[in-house]
């Protein structure tokens, strides 16, 4: 038994099965529905979208935290379907998949939490997901994480899926978690959907408090292409089965650190696996006047499309991270930047470095490209992550729907 | 004799040679040195790039700008080189490209501007820009627009140029112009150079309000990848050859219609052959609570990459205009959107319209896509025009420099 993901922490079971709502062909059923559940009540915190327009599924979320005071048995996802723009109907579908799983498993309806991604703007067909979710309730399993990760995948290429132990003075738990991308990726909120289990004991003040946190320095500093999700979703669950508590400065910190590092790990994973991705791009920005402007020129790089192809081309185009630096709307000196490019500095203050621009080629061609930025005023620092804009990219969202 | 864009107007003169710049092999020299002169001094008016990495030249222009008070006798443009963190060097090849002009021409050195336009970074070969100056300016002639607008294009596939006539109770005048895009473009600034002429007699506070409206819902409202560039400039030179006097409210207006028309008709071309771009998008948003928000909603229609790749692959795909709408900070009610593709009204309030998506497809075809969103609030409107996310642009950017 390989217990991955979402099903690492002891007490909680997963599965991943087919609802033909993905259409791939007849004799080629794709998984599109995952089931991951609690064995018992556990806390549950989630940050949402802050697009305005939300998914139907995002409503019901808030709702069900709300009515439950925190608590959460299960979370349905489907995938091949947003179920956003779908006026009442998509409402009431969301809602009746709560029902109905609530009813299977035995739970109240309120402590089912419901997810969806895919296209959005067409009705789901909530009947094909009713139908199949008895399969998704029997499959449950401990070793059903991998099942569940595949089944919530869009245009990912792989799964997204990690589980690290915490040592404590008092016991170990377990955080795991799993992720899906790939399109629609931007900062500015809980991006993507990423579901995290532990088994340690979180009240869920403290859930949400840590969740906000972790997704601060991670899933909201992560853009694939600017745009973002009607359906974005980051949510933990912590059932307390290892009966480790989590209480107090110091026990706090060391689970927000876990969660930190189980969210950041996920969050690059969707980057890397971003659309038509070749390259993880991280780019850190030092010697700003605090921590928010640095993200702020952090992020305006990432999100350069002349940054992003001339990563693509292996090209040490500094003229580009230059010129996104500029327009940041942070005030800076130009002729105190230095950049560096995987450590070779190509920018020194004022003018160009002198550097090769083969040995730079060279460097870029790596799976991996950090880009430095050092704005020579102060302390402040920051790091995002995006990856390069590629043919991949224009293949997969010029022809995504048809 | 073809009097067409920047000599379009009486009184103006230009040539476009080739300095060996841009470097596109022995014996294939591209034009790469543009000199559009007044034959008497004019007035001047120019907005620049609010990138805070700027390039040498505007610099030079603001100063001689403000030390000659708003006259000029002649532009100055190279291609293929930005002249953009060149620091002493780049300012200094700067100010001899004016000086050496100046004197070439018999003219006050501030009455010289100058502007650049290429790859950011690199030494520009001024002395190959000064040996080609005394060729430039002996081949100056009243038909040298189309060389002159040739000689400013970097990645641009055609010239862009217009000349219309405008007819007043006093006389007529002419007002025509050149423009060169077409990558690192977007609003936000005076986007990448455009340089007009006009022989009606404006005074030069006259001349720069006029330019400020113009270019605010002309170059403003274009964007091609969201990138700012640290060389953009338009600039307008009013010689008075004609003697139709603009002044007054009448006149002014009359004027500012006139020069509105003709950046606009450039943006629009400097759009239309944007980066790889296969089709002209216009995003009309109505029904906002004002025009600023309606603005807002427009431009992040505009420059989303899932919208502009949709367009792109021609698929209907509303679901990502609305996510961006979504996302656009303004306050609004999802349920009250009605989007239209092309006239095809696609979303009505609340729910998906009754539309076949073969129809949508066969629209979106065109060379010119129109997306309207209604936000159902108010009577705010806005118009941004942007282009395709094609893998045209991925060649282009991925290997620009080598």
């Amino acid at each position: 038994m390989k217990r991955t993901g979402v099903t690492a922490a002891r007490g909680f079971r997963a599965s991943g099965v087919s609802a033909g709502i993905k259409k791939t062909g007849p004799g080629n059923e794709e998984k599109d529905l995952a089931l991951v559940a609690a064995d018992v009540t556990a806390s549950v915190a989630a940050v949402f979208t802050k697009n305005l327009v939300q998914a139907a599924p995002i409503g019901v979320c808030r709702k069900h935290i709300a009515a439950s005071g925190g608590r959460a048995r299960a979370i349905v996802v489907n995938s091949g379907n947003a179920n956003a723009c779908t006026g009442a109907v998509g409402r009431e579908a969301a809602m009746r998949t709560a029902v109905e799983a609530a009813g299977l498993l035995g739970v109240a309806v309120n402590e089912v939490l419901v997810a969806s991604t895919g296209v959005i703007g067409q009705t789901l067909p909530v009947d094909l997901l009713l139908q199949a979710l008895p399969e998704a309730v029997n499959g449950l399993s401990a070793d059903g994480g991998s099942d569940a990760a595949r089944a919530i995948m869009t245009t990912d290429t792989r799964t997204k899926q990690i589980a690290l132990t915490v040592e404590t003075p008092d016991g170990q738990y377990t955080v795991g978690g799993m992720a899906k991308g790939s399109g629609m990726i931007h900062p500015d909120m809980a991006t993507t959907l990423a579901f995290v289990t532990t088994d340690a004991v979180v009240e869920s003040g403290v859930l949400n408090d840590c969740l906000k946190q972790a997704v601060d320095v991670s899933f909201n500093r992560i853009s694939v292409d600017g745009d973002t999700s009607t359906n974005d979703m980051v949510a933990v669950m912590a059932n307390g089965v290892s009966g480790v508590k989590v209480q107090g400065e110091a026990s706090t910190s060391v689970f927000l650190n876990g969660l930190t590092k189980v969210l950041t790990h996920l969050a690059k994973e969707v980057v890397r696996d971003g659309e038509g991705a070749t390259r993880l791009v991280t780019v850190e920005v030092s010697g700003a006047r605090d921590d928010n402007e640095a993200l702020k020129v952090s992020r305006t790089v990432s999100t350069s499309p002349l940054v992003k192809t001339a990563v693509y081309g292996a090209d040490a185009n500094w003229g580009r991270i230059v010129g996104a630096v500029g327009r940041a709307g942070v005030d800076l000196d130009p002729a105190a930047l230095t950049v560096s490019i995987c450590g070779l500095e190509v920018l020194s203050p004022g003018y160009r470095s002198d550097y090769s621009e083969a040995d730079a080629g060279r460097l870029m061609k790596a799976d991996e490209v950090v880009i430095s930025v050092d704005l020579g005023q102060g302390v402040g620092f920051a790091r995002t992550w995006t990856c390069d804009l590629t043919h991949g990219y224009i293949d997969i969202n010029a022809s995504y729907r048809t």
